[in-house]
C-alpha cells in the first residue's frame, strides 16, 4: 500500500507532514509505504534531520507549485496543475497511490477530489466527515461544510456515507444515525428538517435514531450525525475554538493556585486530530483532510485512518451500497 | 417597577423562582417590587421558608394551571387561560406588571408573548437573545431557537433588535454585529448568508463587521451575532453540553490526582444563566425566558436584566428603531 501526502500543507510544512510520516512508518503496523509530494528539496531538507527515517519506504515525487490558503479553490486547481495537491490526487486517481492526505487548504483539496477522483456513480455531493470526541466515544458528524442549501435527499446520502464510515473505520455494526436537529419531536425544525426526518425513517439500510439536540451530540445519542455543512461547519469550528478557551480558562485558574495538572490529556480527549483528520466520502478514492494547525500526530493518525480506509475497502463498500437501487421492494 | 415571576415554571419550581425573587429583592438596587405567578399554597409554603423576605415587596397572584414541557405551546396557550405563563403575560398585556419572566417551556412562553403582547409593529419575527460568554466579554446571539427558515429581511432586523439590545443592556455604543458564516468572506456560506451579508451592509444604524465563523464566536469579534434559529439554537445547546463535559473530564483528572481546583469558578464563566435568561426581543413588552435548569442566581439575574429592560425603555426604543423607514434616504 502506497499513501501519499501533500507535504506542503500544513502552517509548518513541510516539517509537520515529514515528522508525521516518519511516525506512521515507525509506529504504525503493516506493509505501507509513503510518497510525500512537494518541494523535493524542502522535504529533502527535512527528511535529513530524521535519520530514523525508513527512506526504503518513503518516496519523494516533487511539486513546483504550492496552492496557498485565500486562493479560490476551483481556479487553483485548473491553475495550478504542478501543485502538490493536483500531483497528489492524480496519482491516487492513477492507481500509483492508494489514498491521499493534505493539511492544506480544505476548499483546494475538495474541489481537486471532486475535479480529479470524481463523485462515486450514485453520489449527489460528496461530504467530509468530522469525528467528534464525545464522553462516550465518537460520532461522526457529516457534511461539516462541503455543502451548503443541502436538499433533504443528500442529507439521506451523507447518512448512508457515515453509516459505512462508521462501520468500516469505527467498528461499529449498526451505526445510529441521527439528524441534528432543535427538537426531538419529527414536526420539529426547519423545512429540510422535517422532510429528512421523514426520509430517513424509511431509508433501507439506515439505522435512523431520530433528532439529536445541540445538547446531545457529545452524549453519544448516535455514531453518525448527519447536517447540512452550515451548522456542521459552524459547530465543528465552535467545538475547535471553545476546547482551546475553557482549557485556557482553566490553566489561568490552575495557574493561580500554583498547581500542575495534566491539562493535556483533557485536552487530547477533546482534540479532533487526534481521530486522524477528516475524510472527504463520496469521491472515487481516499482523501482525508487535517487542519492547517495539525501536530505531526494528527499527521500520523491520517495515515493510519488513510491505512484503515484502504484495507477495508471502504470505497468499494461506498459504491456498492450507493448503487442498490433507493427502493427496497426492488432489491435482488 | 413591578416584575412578574411565572413561579412555576423551572424543574425545582417554585423553590428556586421564590428564592431568586427573595434574593433579587435583598440584592438589587432600585425600587422594585415581584409578583409571583403561581399555585398560592405552593409559594407561600416556600415563602415560609424565607423569613428574610421583604413581604411588603412580594405579591403572589394564583394560577389554578400549569403549562407542562411537553404541550404543544400554541395550543397550551389557548387552552391554559389560568395558567402561570397566560396571567402573567395579561398582568403584563394590562400594564400592572413591567416584565415578565418564566423559566418554564421557551415554547409556551414564547407563543404566550406573541398571543398576548404581540409583536410591536413594524417587527415580523421576535428573536430570542442568547448572551454567550466570551473569552473577553459577552456576545448576544439571535436567534437562538424562535424561528427557523428565516428570511434575509428577517435577519436584518434581528440584527436591529440585537444591536438595541447591546446598546441598553450590555452598555456599548456602537454595536458591532456580525453574521455567523462559514468563511470571512461575503460570497462565502449559503444562499440566505449570502444576500443577508448584502443587505447587513447597507442597513442604516447597524455597525456590521462582516461574517464570523464559528471559531471566532467566543473571541469577541463582535457583541450581535446574527443568525438563524437553527443554527443558533444547535450552537447554544452545543456550549451548554460542552462547558459541563469539559468541566467533567477537569474534575475526573483532577480527582485522579487528589488536588482540589475551583472548576465552579472556571465553570461561572462559562454559565449563561450568569447573564440572566434569553430576552424575547421584538415584542410590545419585556419576556425573559430562563432555562429550566437554572439555579436561582440565575433567576436573580433574570429579574437584574428584566429591571434594567425597563429602566432603559428598551422596548419603546426598538419600536421607535423599527418604526423608521427602511430607506435611509427618506428619514427626516
Amino acid at each position: 500500500m502506497r499513501i501519499a501526502l501533500d507535504a506542503m500543507g500544513s502552517d509548518r510544512a513541510p516539517a509537520v507532514e515529514v515528522e508525521g510520516a516518519v511516525g506512521a512508518l515507525r509506529e504504525l503496523d503493516g506493509d505501507f509505504s509513503m510518497v510525500l509530494v512537494g518541494d523535493r528539496e524542502a522535504i529533502e531538507a527535512e527528511l535529513a534531520r530524521h535519520p530514523e527515517a525508513p527512506r526504503d519506504r518513503i518516496e519523494v515525487v516533487h511539486a513546483s507549485q504550492k496552492i496557498e490558503m485565500g486562493e479560490s479553490p476551483a481556479q487553483a486547481i485548473r491553475r495550478k496543475p504542478d501543485s502538490s495537491v493536483v500531483i497528489g490526487l492524480t496519482l491516487h486517481k492513477r492507481g500509483e497511490v492508494d489514498a491521499f492526505i493534505s493539511a492544506g487548504s480544505t476548499g483546494a483539496v475538495m474541489a481537486g477530489s471532486l475535479f480529479i477522483l470524481r463523485p462515486l456513480p450514485g453520489v449527489d455531493r460528496p461530504a467530509i466527515g468530522t469525528v467528534f470526541p464525545t464522553a462516550a466515544g465518537h460520532t461522526i458528524v457529516l457534511d461539516s461544510g462541503a455543502n451548503v442549501d443541502t436538499r433533504p435527499a443528500q442529507l439521506v446520502q451523507f447518512a448512508t456515507l457515515g453509516t459505512i464510515y462508521a462501520q468500516d473505520l469505527m467498528g461499529v455494526e449498526q451505526p445510529r444515525v441521527g439528524l441534528l436537529n432543535i427538537g426531538e419531536e419529527p414536526e420539529k425544525g426547519d423545512e429540510r428538517s422535517v422532510e429528512t426526518y421523514g426520509l430517513l425513517s424509511r431509508a433501507p439500510g439506515i439505522n435512523f435514531v431520530g433528532n439529536v439536540e445541540g445538547r446531545d451530540i457529545i452524549h453519544d445519542r448516535c455514531d453518525v450525525l448527519v447536517c447540512d455543512g452550515f451548522v456542521g461547519n459552524v459547530l465543528l469550528k465552535f467545538y475547535e475554538s471553545i476546547a482551546g478557551f475553557i482549557i485556557h480558562l482553566l490553566r489561568q485558574e490552575v495557574g493561580a493556585k500554583g498547581l500542575e495538572i495534566d491539562t493535556d490529556r483533557v485536552f487530547r480527549t477533546l482534540d479532533y486530530t487526534e481521530y486522524g483528520g477528516a475524510p472527504l466520502l463520496g469521491v472515487n478514492g481516499i482523501t482525508i483532510i487535517c487542519h492547517g494547525g495539525s501536530p505531526p500526530r494528527a499527521i500520523r493518525n491520517a495515515i493510519r485512518v488513510a491505512q484503515r480506509s484502504v484495507q477495508r475497502g471502504m470505497v468499494a463498500h461506498i459504491a456498492r451500497e450507493l448503487a442498490r437501487p433507493a427502493d427496497p421492494t426492488q432489491e435482488p
